[in-house]
């Protein structure tokens, strides 16, 4: 099979030290490009270097629309506004794009939706494909099990994590509801403390566990009479988002333009396509 | 809603006592009969006593064709040949049937078959709810995830078992077979020990742990690089299967006729129809 | 070895009835007698009945200081009152007592210290043997390990609980902070939810989730750079306390007078003995 | 507090730089030599650099006795020959010793206790500070709790691992049956499979997953009538064997001459001194 021509836009951050040090290490891709602000001390080094590995004879440049027009898929991890402004960019390049900014408002997500009537982009709120599937699995146990199966979210994280509960269970809790046919916010119960009374029959619990430094358990239990299920993810260390980052911009290399999720890259989902 | 009335076939053993108390306490059924065979002692004694509870004024009977005559779902968690018998009964006085028998060879299945030409029959390997909701996610997750994924498969139960891996783990290793389009037996990987070598690519592993008085864990691992899956069921006592065959025999009332299984009774399932 | 011979102080109610039984079933134990209020309805009525099982001609009687004298332990789950006049009443016969009584207050627990002068007294928050033998260890990792480990505890019960942490998970709670010198009010947090901040060094956490059936889980977590370690414990039915208060009664047959606790039981222990 | 001067033997390898950079990164740490063989390629280089960090102005040195004269306590996670010359010198330099070496034959130990004689030596089999921390917990659970409690060890490592049960999990073994003074030999049950009856009381059970990219998780279970403990260790990355060399190197330091474990570090051990 022919190589995936990728590079990694904001390559001088941790995450896209990241992705570029599993781009390299993953078969069937060639990274050929990385971009760096212009003010950046990192211009110009080496991305092997950059990845912490031997060079490999390609420097990190500022100039985005040239490492765009030179790749196949550009993966993006930056800001929701550089993210918008490279999405606007790559439809003029006719490159693929792999998003997998945090933070996107619904302002942001109309200019990958714009970008996306000309090529096609991957974006997922969460880039590792077990996350995506975890949450597909939840959304069918849901809808399977009646309101006799109690929900409950428990996940940890580090101790520096400063928010409760995590984006992802949030992400599974609406999973959860989206099953049953109910709103999250109506059903959502966080932090049981003191005199609670019998849970009632619907809710959907979350527990927030912090310490060491846990990069991110996550674990879905539905509780009924007699058994319960449990569906759960550990992530064993950060490079899970750029594992799926880089599989999503195999899989997207020539494909028609559209908006696709995680999903569709696991074989699961129903593209939005244009 | 109309209540479902419901007798228990073979009702003065260990599983059929539970089957009564467990049709008792549930809502929108109706215990209306049961049986057991003209020589037992619990012949005659009143089907509440039996379940544990107060006397309900219905009686344990030896006559199995009044009793399936007399009730609209007959329950049958008994032996190979008696459930064939059953069956053919069954099929005869018009009652619906959920069968929930172990050790049924394809002669037995061939039997409920024929019987399921004129009345629908449920038949589960494991009535859990649970566990049959879980194979259908474990399939799933093996279809979606390559075999950089590695599966395992660990379960635990109390200290009586005889056999190792337990047939539920083996049905869900069957699952993940199945999602993968590959036969078990093929990659099937049971108690490591010594000195094993790397773990083979596409290798379904399991392990066995006894102890206590466990009525049944089961957890199937998909294992990745940075990320692990993992789908398990909790059993907490063996009231699971007789509250999943309750739920069949609510379910299966009124039903055309048909061999259904419990991802029918789910609403997952796609039913072999007469 | 000689049996024991048991019986239990009010033996109608739910928890009494399973003291019976597993009374009853408990190798080099005689179940010889079982108070009730002499108001109630089961006065007179058979204690193997009582337990589930069939008849073994011992009834049940309102004469509790004829049930003291007749029998060499007496088990009490009663109420706090009921528990302190049974204590005063065992130190006049000099039967031996244990005590799972809930809800003791000190007032209570100073009736106890007086007959434990004369008799000997087994008293537990918590009887089972499992969570107290949990809560020594989770004594000595907190002890061992520095502040650089973050003890997290997370507890779920069937969704009829009203309150939250559970009162053991409390006890694992304070044992934690009396391994590391401190007050557990100074250091606890509960129900994480919102805008957290970094977790704070030395903090306690504790997560509650809520459920179909569960009859019980704890586990404590210590958190540290690179590992994890994990200390549970999992009730499968709630026998698990009666087995405990069993197996007291054959321990503190013979013993001298004094309060003893369920560490004594598991010989781990320094008894306050008279 | 004043510094800990800290050189690392053999400091080239992936585990003799992970032991750079964690020694860099520790409070009360000063890294001040390094140790590589006269051929290696990285002999001169920054030991910054090799950490992963930037330059210190400190490089690798071959002289072995110079970098042990030059610093206070000397870490070694090398091979049993090279850690049995080291040991003789640093008895020689008197330099403190910290020897995480695995595969330590009885010779090889010898030459450790001899140099005991002089220098004070921290050894253990597994130098992290949680597994050391569960064994004894293991230990004590197995001598509190009766034979009515089975037994069972499970372990996950990742993919490449070659032997099943690990190492750390026989360590696990031995310290419950140590609880039981017990052989493990005579009551370790590996690899179940297969018609095995019933479990046999007193039987020590293993099982081994194998999957992923998982560091090493360990669980313990002690199960009873009516409850389970388990004790779990999860490592989340291979520093957590640096960690703990690195604290027991700050303890070591002017300790009295002796052979000391990775307990006595942790406040739990009785200490073989000289």
């Amino acid at each position: 099979m022919q190589e995936t021509r990728i590079a990694v836009l904001g390559c001088g951050g941790r995450m896209g030290r990241r992705l570029l040090a599993v781009t390299l290490q993953s078969d069937g891709c060639r990274l050929v490009g990385g971009s760096v602000r212009s003010e950046s001390p990192l211009l110009g080094q080496d991305l092997g270097r950059l990845a912490g590995h031997g060079d490999i004879g390609v420097e990190s440049s500022a100039n985005t629309r040239e490492v765009l027009a030179d790749c196949e898929v550009a993966i993006d991890f930056t800001t929701p506004e550089a993210t918008a402004q490279h999405a606007a960019m790559a439809a003029e390049t006719g490159t693929a794009l792999v998003v997998g900014t945090t933070g996107m408002t619904d302002d942001d997500l109309a200019a990958l939706q714009q970008a996306a009537e000309r090529i096609p982009v991957v974006y997922g709120r969460n880039m590792s494909l077990g996350v995506n599937l975890l949450a597909l699995l939840v959304e069918q146990a849901a809808r399977a099990l009646d309101a006799s199966y109690d929900i409950e979210i428990v996940e940890m994280h580090h101790r520096h994590k400063v928010d409760a509960p995590s984006g992802t269970a949030l992400l599974l809790g609406e999973a959860a509801a989206a099953g049953r046919s109910v709103a999250l916010a109506e059903v959502e119960r966080q932090g049981r403390s003191g005199i609670t009374g019998s849970r009632p029959a619907g809710e959907i619990g979350f527990a927030s566990l912090r310490g060491g430094d846990v990069p991110g358990d996550h674990s879905v239990i539905l509780a009924g009479d007699g058994e319960r299920i449990e569906l759960g993810h550990r992530a064993s260390n950060r490079d899970v988002f750029a594992l799926g980052a880089v599989k999503a911009a195999r899989w997207v290399k020539g494909r028609p333009a559209g908006l696709y999720g995680m999903l569709d890259v696991l074989g699961l989902g129903a593209a939005q396509q244009a």
